[in-house]
């Protein structure tokens, strides 16, 4: 049973109402109904407020006056929902047992407390640190290590030398540690480079559902702590990105380029290869980064999207630019 | 057996030539082989009519008469020979039966007909809808729910809360609810916030190989009835995406956005989050859409491919544009 | 024991420094350690020559005389690499069996010497060659066909009717011969095509993790021999792309396509359908082709990544373009 004074008391929130409401769940400020909890972020969702019917709204003191009803009151109240949510939140559905169809090589070292589900595999001198659980059918290669409390869910694959920190979560259909893509052009065919390095995680790292982070040619592919990853992203071998970098969706990052920390890169943006990222660098969506960049700040390729036609005309000049800006020039020189 | 006459027939169609005209076999018109039927929807393909092979072909009455063989007549050639392909598919290989190895949780329902594969798992409260075939090393999480008559090929994953209507197809590798990107960022680091949402998605939908569609932060992701999804797609969570919209490969749609129904969403485009594109929108290729759309019709950005040399010179005059259009405008003043 | 001397017996390599030098592992030129080989291939890392602390470089003769340890001497340092680097790879962890809980249906041929990790599915009518390493949860469906000496890592599904040449080696999570995205719309709403061809892999053809390839409508989709696909890659149905073509990360290519020999499609690129591409093409990191292309050389499109306040303004032009374009040469017109 979670109330007002309970949830205020566990987050060190301050509060206005009965201190005896009970919240039942976790709703938004427009569809919330009488027991849930909503909150308010964004002044552009604040004419949302007057019209709740959420029982309790996380809110900063600003907003708490216009509160129709009990609030909880946040100098960050995003950050505040953010903690709350995990309350309501009724965890991965996996036994406290290791499941009789898991396939472990004798050599692997399985710690305290580990969960396994059905059907996974763990393979030679691979470590599952304490309190890790692994969901069903993850396969665990060779020379992997899974540390302390990491959590992977159904279906994900570490191939080999995947070394991950502490509280790493991955989701289904991930790939780690696949051979990263080097190949030499010889006498009229591909020769393959063995890739013999890994991929190591540190801790805190977030990675979505069918993310690829392959593993290093010679050194391995690195990412540093609290590092979040969206969904379909591609990590070429021997990349680095640093730690508190945020990755959206679809985002392929090419072998050897190194992101600082603190970095945000857009949604389906492309980074080439062996380049350097700073820190604090955001990377609009859809972007190409196709040189190093030294300065912090927010970086944009792309034209804005148009009406067909208008698209079509406009697209077509493109390629008469340079013509355009010669034309131009030698006309401001008659002119002056 | 099928003859010209049975399949005439079975489709409603009007045709021409030996009514006893076996047909084994589907062929391009290029390509096809006596005892195939082929189609004539693409008036770009009129010229292959006269020189195929095909036993049959589907066509319209105004090309009837050019047909060296026998045909189908229909107004719509293209949905006719969609509707005939199925006679000529051999189905999914799938055993009428459960499969021993198949890990059921005793609180899951399982409904009459079922088929479900080798090592597949189907976890608390899951329910699986009379007629539903379950291939191979899918994972059903918890609370998840499968239509009467979907299929699931093999090793797709419905991880938590996705909700299917029926007849829904799904192809390997995709993932439907996995947990939303939803983070917020404080003191220097990222704080995870728990999805509490789920998927639904309605009837007659298609998911291709490796999607992803992941569930919501507080309210649901939905698709409507009949979406098409190719493969590789992005849906992040709380995304919303109307009736009979199709969506082309390695589409990536961010959070919150909400497509309208009957759109076209070409392949590799971007969505970003929370907008509103309204019904019978067409997306081009690879364009990335920055704001709302409220008036249908086809939308497209990027500029056009070039060979290198001339791509370069043009490209390198975008980030002159501003002060080009700034002397252009001078000029003018000058001249005036 | 890899000695220098072995080594250059083995590649057929000229050598400097003691023949008894012994080689443990590789190593970058930065960062090696004593022990271990490197090489130079690009003048461009020439500088960390005089500092690394390998033991043995693989190099050009033009740089043999600035070594500061033993070397190998090739006319290719980077192909000598690339064949050294197979020495030191521990190769695939998989047993030399087929595990007791692999479903293989009856009707299956399975080849001499092959290994079958565990939970793999083989199904009816299937055939695995000679040699073959299928790792665990590996599905390979209805008439599918792997040949000699293929590789599939863990968790690779062959949907149906794909036809793999000799030593494909194909990463985790991908899918091969899922159903093409055909559909016809009639009467507000989509019609399903069956996908009724295959997709047929040549030879010494390597696919990437997550990569998917969709069988064709009613012909095949083909990679011809030495085609190389990186991860997340997504061939539409009925494409054909050309022997030795390299593919990098993310490129979507749609329907039909044709894709000739020896090209290099860059990372993210899109082609649309029904295209012709030449052989040795060169597409630039997300460009998108939307025209067939007849002659060699290297194409882009796209516009360069600039800081955001930069891009925007020079952005906004972007849709002024043909009023500027039509300005201009108004003023010229007035100018003569």
């Amino acid at each position: 049973m979670r109330t007002l004074k309970a949830l205020a008391e566990v987050f060190s929130l301050d509060f206005r109402g009965d201190p005896d409401t009970v919240i039942d769940g976790i709703g938004t400020l427009a569809n919330a109904v009488p027991g849930q909890l909503a909150f308010l972020a964004n002044s552009k969702y604040g004419a949302q407020l007057a019209s709740t019917r959420a029982s309790v709204v996380v809110l900063s003191a600003a907003d708490a006056d216009n509160c129709p009803c009990a609030c909880l009151i946040s100098d960050n109240p995003y950050t505040a929902f953010a903690r709350i949510t995990h309350l309501f939140d009724d965890g991965d559905d996996i036994a406290e047992a290791i499941h009789p169809t898991a396939v472990i090589d004798v050599s692997a070292r399985i710690g305290n407390g580990v969960r396994i589900g059905p059907y996974c595999l763990i393979g030679r001198n691979a470590v599952v640190a304490d309190g890790a659980q692994i969901h069903g059918h993850c396969v665990i290669g060779p020379d992997c290590h899974v540390g302390e409390n990491c959590v992977l869910l159904p279906r994900v694959s570490l191939v080999k030398r995947v070394h991950l920190g502490q509280r790493v979560r991955i989701h289904s259909g991930a790939v780690l540690g696949a051979d990263g893509f080097g190949i030499a052009f010889h006498e009229g065919q591909w020769i393959k480079i063995a890739q013999l390095g890994g991929v190591r995680v540190g801790d805190d790292c977030e990675i979505g559902a069918n993310t690829t982070v392959d593993r290093g040619a010679i050194e391995d592919t690195v990412l540093e702590n609290d590092v979040r990853l969206d969904n379909q992203i591609q990590i070429g071998h021997n990349v680095r990105i640093g730690a508190h970098t945020a990755v959206a969706g679809c985002v392929a990052i090419a072998g050897s380029t190194r992101i600082g920390r603190y970095c945000l890169i857009g949604g389906a943006a492309g980074i080439i290869g062996h380049l350097d990222i700073c820190d604090k660098v955001v990377i609009g969506a859809m972007s190409l980064v196709t040189h190093s960049i030294r300065e912090p700040g927010e970086y944009v390729s792309g034209t804005p999207i148009l009406a067909k036609p208008e698209w079509r005309k406009n697209a077509a000049r493109f390629k008469q630019l340079d013509a355009m800006a010669r034309s131009l020039n030698a006309l401001k020189k008659t002119q002056e």
